[in-house]
């Protein structure tokens, strides 16, 4: 909590001319997802089928590694990527782990998510290496693209452009999320968990990211209403460290600046680490479902 | 701010688990844009060119005949629909009204503004109506739709569908919104507002709304990220009341029932109650840009 209001304040002094809104708005989400938490660490994500979007580098390949440590034998790995050469190699290192080397099944998908095609090849895998003693379905929502950060928002006259973007970043998540909930439905003794990767872009505006911005903002709010309407669902959305998606030309100077002097003063968190935070609320599983919960809040 | 507490409480109750989350996040958001507050009201909108989208039914012809009674002599108004018909009539009204007999131009677009020509023409029927003395641009951003709430959203498995929602709903406003701040660029005497009609739902979720949520969610953060970068705009955020979309097929019956008994009961605002309030926000000219300002704060 401390990290987190300490981090919005350096922020805000920078960024943006809403301080109070942005601190308020920061205390009473966390106090809301404290309050609700309930104790029930289990130490591993079950005999799981685990589906990873956006696989083959950064904050999806790190979670794959991290999720084939947590799973109990008998699970099964979905990566998709669009780039085949680095998922396979993902793939190869996996197969030769430990959990690779006692059975874990690791399915690679080379797939462009803004397809229809390429969600149902993801949906058609997830089937194949399904098996009727899995207990947990688990949905991890990454792939995305940061939209072009190099221009304001007054410069998006393109409609098409503007569609691609959503389309791939907010309609593709939606919909593979609900084939995913329809192939593999309610059942006794089955657990079903869907990750959004979100930002603090989703709920605090950045200068010269508008798609950006616009794109979690959507995705937080239909995984909101996804909670309500699953109750069976453990829905959250996760945002890592910014500095995973730093390495940008900005338009905005003071954007700019922020994120390549946290990136230079080793003031942001690495991958692992914030993957790591991932794994400790999905082990935990205590987190309210549909919250947006910010690597510094844990 | 009492009326505000009081219908999030009674909404929560009936629709969301997330109740500290809701009341927290209205206080905060009212106490940060009333604190900002400052006095300008000049009773009326200047000499002013208003563009309105959605202009041939509901909210938005309300605001275009308010805002026809708010307009200095010389002014222009643009009205869009896909129906040619409703804003013909409406045009007529307003040619014969104390504004258009006082020479207020009222030029009609039948657009469809899921479309790059339909954003087009309505940019060029605003160049036609300008005149060098108008001294206010003004955007009202109300087109909009539903989406199909007769589903949850675990049925939306087609992209495609998906897709033409944000095109209409998201991309529509960001292209429409960045071409008319190009086509009236910042100079000196020449006030620019963009106004997004949005609602309760892109700051909490209901169920069964998921397109209408992640819409209004998305549209609400593009409007933030403009008002960080364009300091001279004025932004504003406006949630009428809900009734003005309640009259659907909605699949939650908890929604379903809270949204007819609030009708029934006549606890909603008409369209006319909801607009006046806009209206006092824009006369006034005291929030603060990119702020969400619901009907119920003011």
């Amino acid at each position: 909590m401390v990290c987190s209001l300490r981090r919005d304040i350096s922020l805000c002094r920078t960024l943006s001319p809403h301080l109070s809104f942005s601190l308020s708005f920061s205390l009473s989400l966390s106090l809301s997802t404290s309050t609700t938490m309930q104790s029930s660490d289990s130490g591993n994500l079950g005999r799981a089928l685990c589906i990873i979007t956006g696989a083959s580098r950064g904050f999806g390949r790190t979670a794959a590694r991290e999720i084939s440590q947590l799973v109990k034998p008998g699970s099964a790995l979905v990566l998709v990527a669009r780039s085949g050469d680095d998922l396979r190699a993902l793939q190869t290192e996996l197969a030769e782990s430990e959990a690779g080397r006692a059975g874990m099944v690791v399915q690679c998908v080379v797939a462009d998510l803004g397809l229809m095609e390429g969600l149902e090849s993801v949906i058609k895998s997830a089937k194949e290496v399904f098996s009727e003693d899995i207990d947990h379905v688990c949905l991890v929502n990454n792939a995305a693209s940061l939209g072009d950060v190099s221009r304001y928002t007054r410069s998006f006259t393109n409609m098409a452009e503007v569609d691609s973007y959503l389309s791939l970043n907010v309609s593709s998540s939606l919909c593979l999320t609900a084939s995913v909930l329809q192939a593999f439905p309610q059942r006794p003794g089955l657990r079903r968990t869907v990750v959004n990767i979100s930002s603090l872009c989703a709920l605090q505006p950045f200068s010269s990211w508008v798609l950006y911005c616009t794109g979690k903002a959507a995705r937080d709010m239909m995984f909101k209403v996804l909670a309500e309407e699953e109750p069976d669902v453990r829905v959250l959305s996760y945002a890592p460290d910014m500095h995973l998606v730093a390495r940008s030309k900005t338009a905005d100077p003071n954007v700019r600046k922020s994120l390549s002097d946290g990136f230079s003063q080793g003031q942001v968190l690495t991958c692992e680490a914030s993957c790591a935070k991932l794994m400790k609320l999905l082990l935990e599983d205590k987190y309210t479902s549909g919250a947006h919960i910010d690597v510094y809040d844990i």
